[in-house]
């Protein structure tokens, strides 16, 4: 299977898997979470306003050829686990850890999306005085609320008990929504503000 | 080139350079200064005293197999230029952000060890409030040190008009030795206290 990158980014293979899901019939169209936060994070950085990146993806390199003349080529090598979220960086002095996630279900958000080594980080940062949260995007609906890491750290410490999800409306009631802007489209350092005030 | 991997750590290519650079003939036997930045992060993890990480190699994925009933396996891809350091986290509840950088040198850093780049993520750090640093390491004097961005920021803005390096009589001024210890080998918070305290 060959992929090209005629713009010039990196490929993800979280991000190649949400090709079936469905897109929203509503807004955000043709654009993915990530694509929008890599958008947003770009234009707070040249404006002076935050810095904040998404990690590079972890691979486990096993071969690499060094071809006379040109780029060294990874011949071999695979994906791997990676044990922190994907996004860190600072805003307002604060240090800040989150991660993006994307469901086509309408009335909740499966905790299938979530890893154990992800909650950890996030509980973590979140001792050490960090703000730790996620943003979530339920597809279908169009929407996007950036939730305290506290509200999926809780759901996922239950969720043997109890439910395997996390409701739409507990989202809604607990969480921040991230209405769609134009520069940047997804401005979701406003509900890092709100997030700040709240605490 | 085939490269093996006993103890299941990724390749990094800058390291793979580093086997060809003198070790220093005192202290840090046999160990570069990146295993002890990660060994020394590791035990800051467990302990609950911070968090921090290095990012992963940026890697541009151009082709993967997916063989059956076995992992997807990378057979093309390229190293790519980072935009930011290597390493970030939170630490006494701030954004901490540095690069580690060894020198054979015994007189003075050159600055042909460091990027444009890795100047304007720091000074970019810095001015919104985190902590922001290098950490160097003379091989062959068997000494590191941990010296805030603005030293390196200055010399490297008058890097065309005057010298192309830090004397070493000035990093050793300015920076804040790391001694070597047990637990970690390398306890670089411990330096990063002073920094904290010298602002």
């Amino acid at each position: 299977m060959t992929i090209k990158y005629p713009n010039g980014q990196g490929f993800d293979p979280a991000q190649s898997n949400k090709r079936a899901v469905h897109r929203p019939s509503q807004g955000h169209r043709g654009m993915s979470l990530e694509s929008e936060l890599n958008q947003a994070n770009q234009f707070y950085l040249q404006n002076g306003v935050a810095n904040i990146h998404k990690k590079p993806t972890p691979i486990q390199i096993v071969n690499v050829d060094y071809p006379k003349r040109s780029a060294a080529k990874i011949s071999e090598a695979y994906f791997r686990q990676a044990s922190t979220t994907d996004y860190n960086g600072i805003y307002q002095g604060r240090y800040l850890d989150f991660d993006a996630k994307e469901t086509a279900s309408q009335t909740s958000f499966p905790l299938s999306n979530v890893h154990q080594h992800q909650i950890d980080h996030l509980a973590d940062i979140k001792r050490l005085g960090g703000l730790s949260f996620f943003i979530i995007r339920f597809t279908k609906r169009g929407e996007t609320y950036l939730i305290d890491s506290s509200l999926l750290i809780d759901s996922w410490q239950h969720r043997q008990e109890t439910r395997k999800s996390v409701p739409y409306a507990e989202i809604v009631k607990h969480g921040f929504l991230i209405p769609t802007g134009l520069r940047p489209i997804l401005p979701y350092l406003n509900a890092v503000d709100q997030l700040i005030a709240a605490h």
